[in-house]
Formats: structure tokens, sequence, C-alpha cells
């Protein structure tokens, strides 16, 4: 008979992924963090490249996260002194805070959970 | 400029999924099924065959997590009437247990958490 041992190993953690889903996948980490870049960058090409993502990847991400949820996330900015641009829209920025504070809280029950079942 | 809607779509729903990492995948969905069919059909080969997997496969995933986590899931019941076949061991059965009230749990919290900010 082999040795018991208590489950499980130290160092074992909860990972996972979370995401919004619309008739398939609709919003989660990647979009998100495209959409951060684009709020500290203000132009979709500078995120994109952030990201190593080619630029109509980037805008093919956001053109059917638009329709899917039926909102623009995005707006052009036109001219000015620093040029053209993109900006989030307000749809947009209050889908960013609504994921930000799922996923943060989602992480912190997860884990707490996961302690309680096998810290 | 376009019109403005309510963030977010009706239907939207969250999506996800969750294993035990430990040093790498550890456990999840696939092997917890599996044990679920040794449980019911009292060998691995049959187990195997529920989920259209190769016996191979599904020894290999068994033996891999008990490397991993470092204590046996199954052992071998040998002869009698029924011939051989393959039980949980007690480590196993606490694990099971653990990651199916851990999983429970985790599903109603994530839930809650999305209604909160997208309900």
């Amino acid at each position: 008979m082999r040795q018991m041992k208590k489950c499980c190993q130290k160092g074992m953690k909860v990972a996972y992924k979370i995401w919004l889903d619309h008739n398939g996948k609709a919003f989660g980490e990647g979009p998100y963090k495209l959409l951060k870049l684009v709020e500290k960058t203000g132009s979709l090409h500078k995120a994109a490249q952030n990201m190593h993502m080619s630029y109509r990847k980037a805008w093919l991400m956001i053109h059917s996260i638009e329709k899917n949820l039926g909102f623009p996330l995005l707006t052009t900015k036109v001219g000015g002194i620093a040029g053209g641009g993109s900006i989030i829209t307000i749809q947009g920025k209050h889908l960013m805070d609504n994921y930000e504070k799922f996923r943060k809280e989602a992480e912190k029950s997860l884990k707490k959970i996961f302690t309680k079942y096998f810290g």
C-alpha cells in the first residue's frame, strides 16, 4: 500500500481565465489591455504596437466587440496639433471600469474559496 | 456621433475556466470527470472509453497528476468475481470532493459578482 499524504501540495494555487460571453467570447483580458493602452497612448496604432499586434488585428478585435456588444468602444480624434488618434467612448470606459472591478473582485473571491478547500 | 447605449447587452454572461496549478496545470475539469467515471464504472478502461479517450491517454493523465501532487489517485483492484478494476484512493476522493465544492462555490460567487457589475 502506498503511503498516505495530505491533500494537496504546498504551493498549489488556483488558476483561471474569465471572460464575458455574448454568443461567444465578447470581452476579456486581451481587449481590456488593448483599450488600456489606447487610453494611455491616445492611439490604436500605438496600442497595437505595444502589444506586438498588427493594427489590422487590433482594429478587427475592437470592431468585432463593438458589433457584438452593440455600442462603439472608440471614436476617432481628427487633426489638432498632435494629429489624429483614438479616444475611448463613454460606453467603452464604462465597460472597462466594470470589467476591472469585476475581475479584481472575482480574483479575490476565487483565492478565498481556494484557501477554504485547499489552503 | 453614434448613439449611446447602456452597457451591456442582455444575454451577456460570465464564462470561465478554473484549474488547480502546481508548477503547471495540476487538476481540473478533465481529470475530475475521468475520476468520476472511474468511481461510477470501477474501471479506468471504461472511464476512458466513456470520454472517448484512449486508455493510454487516461493513464498518462492520472499518472502525471499523481506525480505532480505526490499521492496516488487510483489503486488496482485485483481479481474477484467481476475481475480487476480501479478504485479511487482516499486522497483521490478527498481531492475530488474538495474540487467539487470549490468549483460549485466559485461558480456561484462569479455569477454573483458578474450580476453586480453587468446584470
